[in-house]
């Protein structure tokens, strides 16, 4: 389905990046849904360039929504959100030379020269911004369930952050810190040493990536379906969307390769009524399916590709070899920014399971539709 | 779509451990494409259990072709693979005691009691060998266009095996050995290593995951789309179907939280003709869409769940917590079983997203329609 | 999708008519419905040749259930039916001359001559039993819920069958009758009449179509969705699938073009706490959703294209033109065979229906889930 | 998908009657292909009021491209067509009495009392602007590979239009005349007898419906699938999302019950190098695939809903029946407008038809890949 995603919510989006606008259509969601336009300029807030590690280019994102919102509330119809492009300079743009690692020349391929290069057209992060409108929407009414999204840089420029927690309450505690947040880290100490390394990078031309660590808490047991819309598969599925991202992994993901099935396994335990488990090893999903424990997952971001020093390339249009040197505003690291669209994406994936799981209306009724007790 | 995966060439999987057959319909294959039965039973004796190291269970997979194949060929309406359990011992499974880090409990929770729990039912390691049938299809399809995938265990009890290489023809040449082999090492004394660890952890009443590490070669560049259809997405979205899978990665993976973007960028050079790059970091793909390099991921295997050892877990007929000791007949390890089906899976994707982009005709015409000049 | 229909419950059909075995998969039933094995060979049974009126090729239809049915109800994950072909008389078919109005001829192009040819190959009615079954098991399902469906033949040979009625329980006392008859007609003197013109064209070398009528009552108001997939997309798009049919209309259908709005219009009223239309002129459906009245259909289904007599025809063999006079076994009128057919699709449009607008569980939880109180 | 349509090439749409704007996203055109706005804004104006039999409200069209062309040509990628809504009077609208035959009470049931009911919201015919803006963006593709699509007012207020012919190249010459025309007929002196009838009913407080045909010549046979995405299944899926539609019917659709198989069935034979049909009466498709024939369909379009005298109802606010007067602007019969409608829905089906079967380079290289040689 290319642009759109998701089985019974979805979301298309358009739009390039010095094209008049982007935007996304959602469709599916709930009648009735408060929608807090507050809270989805607060989601275009911390993704937007803001710190001296941001690139240049300021976006206002006045955002519209054209439809499918009626008294403050969703109708149940499509949600059309569009973002103007305001501050585009696209004579920084050339076309012929492609940017290593970016989607120049997989693009001039794929779409035969007719793809619009100006700054990554389509391809470009400036789209993500349609990401986190639509999670401005979806995020409260998750809330509203009692479920939490929150996601942290855990490693970056060679500087791990804190730990989220253990328990569930903490992850949560933490998320509504992170979310305020417009470093996302939870150790400013951290943070400040990140953000210092991100500068010297830039000073030296060059660029850094990192590791995010997302958490969602409160989800019910039973979301998700076994084999290919495991919730593995929706999560990363929607997360690999993003160009940067080379690494999506549940839980201990790859350190299981150093652990035994009996450390790796996630004993059952009672607590209260509920069962729970004693590790959190499987990052709360068994069998493609949540078990109630909060789900975790770490994604890994490549250094952003425009570097300020010479790189080797070749030019489509001549089809020789040259130097480049790329021109145009960009940032040193997204790892700060990509930390809200993470989020919305999730936020995406999860409505949507929650309704393919337990039908339309569960965005509204939660607990009530969920219900399940052994 | 739950249990059906792909755009154009579909696959959807039926079946359980115990009930009397597993299979897969696949739809949207080119009309016209040889199927190579011999090449099918090669597929499923590479996964089918066959060493010291593997469940004692041994299937035969007599499977039948209900549909879609005359003359030898693929008619391009939907092929049906039925391939009956005939070696099924129920009366090792238990209804009630959820076994760790397996899909029990969630499934009890999904299907409100009403699961088949016999074996882990439709959960079950078994419903692997539909997929590897279908790979087993497909496949050779895939060969005849010059595109090579191959998988092996990178990582497993602390040893690691040889590279795969960097050279396209190197890589194809090491992809063609690792197809003929039992057990999917390059170095056979990596193997014999990681063997002894899989036999000592067994010993042990425990088990062990891995790391393994899949190429493919030949692919055009050109496949794969923008955003949600990008080729990870799709790549990672079958690969999570697996329920032990705990990570994917592509190219450097998380290793790129240690890069510059200066390294990490993969520089474009001339080869001849051919655009290539010097590097390969983003393992083969760009904004989501192959670049004509080889395409290169990791996926982590987690440790098998059934250990024989004593294990704390919650009963949920009874509601209470109890011990469980597990019976049954288990793999202390499936990272050499794992590697034909992700190959398969691997092979499903590769023939989507091939349709996808360039036509169903695709399959049996190659290079005439991804005809991909500069 | 090709051969998978549905959203949220999806049938998957595969099979060739003189091929090892046709069937289908369902996924996405609620866990937990009684599966009435005697039912499903109830509703085979209906479809089956079994009159003088019928093809002479007699299968027993032995199904076999492979999956997703445990302890006699479903487990909510793949139903796989088998359905082996045990009665084919292939020397019948010749590969070449293009029979008129089958799909021989598209069939031939569409797949590059690789197509079975055999007795219609994939294009077989013969595959609409895999639908029937599907229809078997979901049917009773619908029941429960209160929910009924009936076809009858409204005119065939010249002759109109008696009417189904105005009021909702006289119609659902009507489906019951219908449902338990051979030749579905209300009135036995219309359908001897019936049985007659069929019998009279087949001694003619010739066969008859008609228009089959088809109710759902029981369907709460608020099902299908605007737009793209209003019921009547929903129903029209499955029941298209058939070769057969020619024309559907929804409630006055074609008769609007002689009615005045004022006319046209169902006037809303209440009956007790309930809306409802005073007339039915739409046929149940407004805006593509339902409005629970009575849901009315009308289907045109085309004389057999089978003829035992001389036709003209194209040679796609040797190019030439040529005459062919058609062996095989056929009917000279599907009416009676199509409305179990007709029955099963409708079955499985309305039970996806109801999953996309009210969850999975409302298969089994009805009318707690679509309260719909204004 | 609710609001999505396609396959391969997917039409997404948004808006209500009375919100800020409406619109569509298309995915999946070809990229390069030439987008004439002057053919947009012609298509827009043969949908848009304009005689005095059609609605007093007048709404500019002032369409926005907001992504997905460049430089005059698709880029490929997703394109935004939006639609403000300027000309609205909410006031005319009331919230509580169902309009009968309208979508008022189903759409309140549906969404709870949330949806936008001016005007009908999401269900108002003003959302097909969206459709034909699409349709003015994919039509002219189709011409350039030489497929006409075009639609007349067969039937309306008991006069019948002149034939459309049954050569292929007189009914393409018939239809480019139609597609001029504001009155879609082939007689003047029809078109003036139904205007006439129209007046007339509007005078008398009423509406009248009509039977429209469209005709699809040029396109090559092998289009279509077998079974669910037969090309009847694809159109009147499409053409049922229109709620004023309640009948679809191909060639010689409920014809057909009056006719023999002797009589129905289309002989093939040879005219030059190509097979055609003697006769067409299964318009065009056998075994939901195209033959090479004109595919030729009627839609039923029902009496307008909107009439101004007064009705009974229910209120749903209020729970009691009531009179209603129905106020706003209306057309006495949609008839006129429907069919440019119509043109863009098959040019939108017909367009993913032919990227699904001969891939998405098909929309420029045509015959060059749907080569169908016997």
């Amino acid at each position: 389905m290319k642009n759109t995603f998701g089985s019974n919510v979805t979301v298309t989006i358009f739009g390039e990046s010095h094209g008049p606008a982007i935007g996304c259509v959602i469709d599916g969601l709930t009648p009735g849904l408060q929608v807090d336009e507050e809270f989805i300029r607060h989601m275009l807030s911390r993704r937007r360039p803001s710190s001296p590690v941001d690139t240049p280019r300021r976006e206002p994102d006045n955002y519209s929504i054209l439809s499918g919102v009626f008294n403050g509330k969703t109708t149940g119809t499509p949600i059309c959100i569009m973002i103007p492009n305001e501050n585009t300079r696209s004579g920084d743009y050339l076309f012929g030379p492609a940017r290593p690692s970016h989607a120049d020349y997989t693009a001039h391929i794929k779409y035969n020269g007719f793809e619009d290069y100006r700054g990554g057209g389509h391809f470009s992060g400036r789209i993500t911004a349609a990401l986190v409108a639509a999670g401005g929407i979806i995020t409260p009414a998750l809330n509203r369930l009692g479920i939490y999204i929150g996601t942290h840089i855990f490693s970056c420029g060679g500087v791990q952050d804190a730990s989220l927690g253990d328990k569930e309450k903490e992850i949560e505690e933490n998320i509504k810190l992170l979310n305020n947040k417009v470093f996302p880290v939870l150790s400013d100490e951290a943070g400040e040493k990140m953000t210092a390394a991100i500068s010297e990078a830039a000073k030296a031309h060059d660029s850094l990536g990192g590791i995010v660590k997302t958490a969602i808490t409160g989800l019910p047991a039973g979301v998700g379906e076994p084999w290919f819309d495991s919730l593995e598969s929706l999560l990363s599925h929607a997360l690999y969307s993003i160009g940067a991202v080379k690494g999506v992994e549940f839980g201990k993901g790859f350190e299981a390769v150093s652990m035994r099935g009996s450390e790796f396994n996630d004993a059952f335990k009672k607590d209260g009524d509920r069962v729970v488990t004693v590790t959190n090893n499987n990052g709360g999903i068994n069998g493609g399916i949540s078990n109630g424990m909060p789900v975790m997952f770490n994604v890994s971001v490549k250094p952003t590709p425009s570097v300020s020093r010479p790189q080797k390339t070749v030019n489509f249009l001549t089809g020789e070899e040259e130097e480049l040197v790329i021109q145009g505003r960009h940032d040193p690291a997204i790892v700060r920014r990509i930390c809200p669209v993470i989020d919305s994406i999730t936020a995406i994936v999860i409505a949507d399971a929650l309704v393919t799981g337990f039908g339309p209306q569960v965005l509204v009724k939660g607990k009530a539709l969920w219900n399940t007790d052994l």
